[in-house]
């Protein structure tokens, strides 16, 4: 009943329900002609369901259905499985179908990737980095007992084991820096100053094996090196004081009691938008939404006023790329879509992370094991009253008369929390059909063991903790169908020209003008982070205003980056969407993200490089997508103790009407004041 | 007693009170020894009073009375006056005092500005705007009776004019182009096409004259000759339909009516915060505010736990530069400060300018006439929860936490409109420590009459209506005083070094790390509205934090503009401040503002060049001030009728700890919420 609220049509997008996942897992269990193990528990060396996710319809057959009253597509499932009980070990996925029922599972590994997806370029499951744990306190720390009793006062579950990655330096590596933390809480600022490089390449536990061990600035073959080194009295001990459970300094825990709540946000006649299943209606606007186990939040089919504006807007990828003087840390260049951004989607918490009165969405994920997970309230939708005009004039020139509207917004939002760091993910609706994407940055800074020539690669924040330098770098995918599918790119923008004046040729005047270009190749409309862009850029369409205008949509970004890596790096590839703030590609349905999440434990080969998206193609009447990436130079600082602030950490992009409208559409806002001395 | 919130400390940075406005206008009147009119309806040949303000003490008696149990410097008033009536006639400033019984004046013009100030320099008062009104009523319209009646449909009321600025092309210059505009509600997007330059230069109302006549891409030598041309047919009319008096497409009525409310703020336990006279506390913050009838809102003392953080902040002023293929247009680079921001300062309104539980305050000005105006709410206070976390952490690994915080901020806002423009001037103090200055542009669009080959100069949005592109710039002084006055400015930002892995001498690692650099002189700390800037740009002090690093503060600036205007330009210097997107100076009692009034209608001979403050002095370990331009370019669209829209013209800075406490200070908020399974 819920979902009729569009006739169901958003169901089109609709992620798969418990119902449905369960449908996936039976019948793969029933069909691959192999024995599945479950997730949860699976070894290297067994075969697996990695993860259940809806496979969307092309975007052709969704129009069909959406706008040519064509049949509803079948229902599918994409399924991510990991084959190690195979001769040749390897990543598949199948697409699954129809639902609610199976009936068929088709390889699409090739057609994706050109090739078969090698077994070492997957994701580590959740049980693989249990078995590194157990390989940790089994094997590793037994080979140096003084030291690891004496020096780390190891006790069996002290110490908290944080993953770098990438795992190595070339295709067929799984050779991780694992780091070292007192266990306590936010103990990702209690280095302790040991690091293990782990070998967990092979598919037998019992060959994995120690490369290397880092100390305090030393590096050691191995634990037995260590211990023997040290109990010769050879290692340079810098030893830790013992944190509180609650982690002292790390911990949130407020240092003032509860007094007078800060204000709050109420709805006087209820709330004025609807959420009926994934489908969300706000004053002119209305969209779908998902979330993605891989890539997190996505919106699809925003209409304005009954007509699209944006057929798919999703987070593609989060990069961190991390500098320090310990080995995990000059390692980690961390893409968290391969960890999973909408895995992570964090439980919301009222009047916190979003309004009391927001309304809150349950999700049910598919990504270990071998039934669904829900993800309690991971989702906030909500209405805010910015508290300021959206629009306002007060005339007290000629006549005297006020008019104005305040800005109250529609937000959706999800919050993600790969390991230490927080992201808030929001969309925002405005009433004057403007769109915002929006990302914010908080949590816990990740951190090295503080020693030598520490202060090179970032700030001392705690006695033995280095917040180090770090960038932040997300990337979005925004298919932008403004008017029509078909759009082109234009630049508008401002430049002097000198002109004597009409009335007086003594008179130089240096007068602006309006330049105007249209970005007819990918590789015209590729800029580059650092690279000067025309200050409008905009997706037209070859429909016109009332006054004879190109309607269309600008993009304006905001954003702070710093570098995203060397393009001589041999991992540059993988992450090659950061060496763009803006590229506008023809939307393939062959190029449906711009990395993927075999990217991280393989970025010597990757899976996709965005880079190749780019390939010169003219872009003009064609089906476009804008792929914008924002983010910030994170040095880390005392005020970054116990967490990172939002405030200033805020990156995103505005997507502005421009021309599109014959006037402003928030004249049309029941929340528009007026009133004059008349 | 109010006033004795903080001892009345404040007050020795408060506005006038009315009582010491009259008595600063009793002693003028008295002591000059020449009769002064009243400037509401001063003749250009009166001497007159055209403002008074606080005259704020020197920084160093101000700190010897805060800081060092000096005695309260002497209350001072700062009088303009116009001497339209003397040999030489001119502009001279006077310092009035000691208030509330005056008994001195000093003039203190050729001490601020090196010289007398011409009288053609002064900026031009509603007087003279009504004088040029009856000139256009009673001499220049009836000079072209058929074109008048056939052409406009004039009727002695239906016209509104509007000034360009700067007026002429050389120093001593009084040449305006007038714009004329269907005088309806909005009518600034109501253009007619006909524009007069008008030469108001004399002293003499009877030698005004018109210099020339632009009608619909013609010009004329004046309104005979566009008559007698017109009565022949010469004219090639585009007649503009009659507007009703709402102004229609121009109107900000609401075209739906009124539904369900937005969402509403309250208090629950009333504010948390207190203004007492000037003086406002929020949590750990407190500082104290006034407003310049000239540049605007400005705060003082900006105190974080009882501890110094800035000394001044404050609007420096706002600049527009226009294009056009209409005179007036491209004429008009309109500097605010000239007109008065604080002047213009709008009454706010309840519940769409400020949330409805804000404290709204008074102002009282003197700027025209004899007595002091009240200005009602001219300046709102409140709490703002802006609805996300300020910071948050949802621990899933090792242990189950949740901590976090809601970012509830204080907002202190006063709205400007000169003219067409609504300009909203935030100020916001987070709870972390850091604030925010930031503006919002809304009102009306300037427009031109469209014809010819306007579209070079803007965007067409409406029928007789081009939107011409310009510039938003504004300029804020900013002197932070950090830990202590005497500061330096330092610059941490990334670089990647090429390093072998230390464990792995095949393995190359692209390794961020951290570059720092003290920018010791004015020049180095000049920075170019487009060049690089490095990424972290902090105000130290020699004071270190916890571990040993400078405590600072950091400044981060939103700005998406345009282009100020060629340095080539003979007005360049008059706003030389937008050449600079920060630029960090020696602090200087005698360089207050970064520009003057006077440079408005002298651009051509600047009363103060900001480029001048410039030289190369070192400033290390000196007390500096932070100059900062934000901006944007605006392209108006078919969106912007009515009204501009806020949402994505927002630009402004941060200043954010860096170092400064030894951790997140928000940490001591009560307002921290912290959960844990155990
Ligand atoms: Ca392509
Ligand atoms: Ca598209
Ligand atoms: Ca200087
Ligand atoms: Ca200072
Ligand atoms: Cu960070
Ligand atoms: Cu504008």
């Amino acid at each position: 009943a819920q979902e009729e609220a569009d006739d169901g049509r958003s169901r089109v997008f609709a992620d798969l329900t418990p119902e449905e996942l369960a449908q996936v897992v039976q019948y793969l269990r029933g069909s691959l002609g192999v024995p599945l193990a479950d997730a949860a528990h699976a070894k290297p060396s067994d075969n697996c369901i990695a993860s259940v996710d809806v496979q969307l319809p092309a975007k052709a057959e969704v129009l069909r259905f959406l706008d040519a009253g064509g049949a509803r597509p079948p229902r599918e499932a994409l399924a991510v499985l990991y084959f190690g009980a195979q001769a040749e070990p390897n990543v598949t996925e199948y697409v699954v179908g129809p639902l609610p029922t199976p009936a068929y599972h088709r390889d699409v590994t090739v057609q994706k990737y050109g090739g078969k997806v090698p077994y070492h370029r997957r994701p580590a499951l959740p049980a693989e980095y249990k078995q590194v744990a157990e390989f940790f306190k089994i094997q590793v720390f037994p080979a140096a007992p003084s030291f690891m009793h004496q020096v780390m006062e190891y006790d069996g579950a002290n110490l908290a084991a944080v993953t770098a990655a990438p795992r190595g330096s070339q295709s067929g590596d799984r050779l991780t820096w694992f780091i070292m933390f007192q266990n306590v809480s936010g103990f990702f600022l209690h280095p302790v100053g040991l690091e293990v490089l782990v070998d967990h390449s092979s598919l037998d536990l019992a060959q994995w094996a120690v490369h290397r061990v880092f100390y305090n600035g030393q590096y050691y073959r191995d634990m037995l090196e260590l211990e023997s080194i040290y109990v010769q009295g050879g290692v340079h001990v810098e030893k830790v004081r013992r944190a509180p459970q609650d982690g002292d300094f790390s911990s949130m825990r407020p240092r003032a009691p509860v007094a007078a709540t800060f204000p709050l946000q109420y709805e006087p006649q209820g709330p004025r938008y609807s959420v009926r299943s994934n489908h969300v209606i706000f004053q002119a606007w209305s969209f779908a939404f998902g979330m993605s186990v891989m890539t997190g939040i996505r919106l699809f089919d925003i209409q304005y006023n009954g007509e699209r504006v944006v057929y798919e807007m999703s987070v593609q990828e989060a990069l961190s790329v991390y500098g320090s003087n310990c080995p995990g840390g000059m390692s980690t260049r961390y893409m968290d879509s391969s960890f999973g951004i909408g895995r992570y989607a964090s439980p919301l918490v009222r009047g916190v992370d979003c309004p009391y009165t927001a309304t809150y969405v349950d999700m049910h994920t598919l990504h270990e094991g071998m039934s669904s997970s829900r993800k309690t309230t991971a989702l906030c939708i909500f209405e805010q009253n910015l508290g300021s005009p959206l629009r306002r004039h007060y005339s007290n020139l000629q006549s005297l008369y006020y008019g104005g509207m305040v800005n109250s917004a529609l937000v959706l939002r999800s919050i993600t929390t790969v390991g230490n760091y927080d992201y808030v993910w929001d969309f925002v609706f405005y009433q004057n059909g403007a769109i915002e994407g929006k990302v914010q940055a908080t949590g816990y800074t990740s951190s090295s063991f503080f020693h030598g020539n520490g202060l090179q690669y970032g700030n001392r924040v705690w006695e033995h903790t280095l917040g180090t330098i770090h960038t932040h770098f997300v990337n979005y995918k925004v298919d932008l169908d403004v008017g029509e599918v078909k759009n082109s790119l234009v630049a508008h923008d401002m430049a002097f020209e000198m002109a004597q004046a009409p009335w007086n040729p003594e008179q130089q005047i240096e007068r602006p003008r309006l330049t105007e270009k249209v970005l007819d190749t990918e590789d015209q409309a590729a800029f580059r982070l650092h690279s000067t862009m025309p200050r409008y850029i905009y997706f037209a369409t070859n429909q016109k205003n009332k006054w004879g205008h190109q309607r269309g949509y600008r993009i304006q970004i905001v954003s702070f980056a710093g570098d995203h890596i060397p393009e001589a790096s041999s991992m540059e590839r993988a992450i090659s969407w950061a060496r763009y703030k803006l590229a506008v590609t023809r939307r393939k349905e062959e190029e449906p993200t711009s990395t993927s999440i075999y990217n991280q434990n393989d970025p010597w080969t990757p899976t996709v490089a965005f880079a190749d998206f780019i390939n010169n193609e003219t872009i003009t009447n064609e089906d476009l997508v804008a792929w914008i990436t924002a983010g910030f130079l994170h040095i880390p600082h005392s005020e970054d103790i116990p967490n990172t602030l939002t405030v200033g950490n805020s990156v995103g992009f505005l997507l502005r009407p421009y021309n599109y409208y014959n006037l402003d559409p928030s004249i049309y806002s029941p929340d528009g004041v007026f009133f004059t001395s008349e």
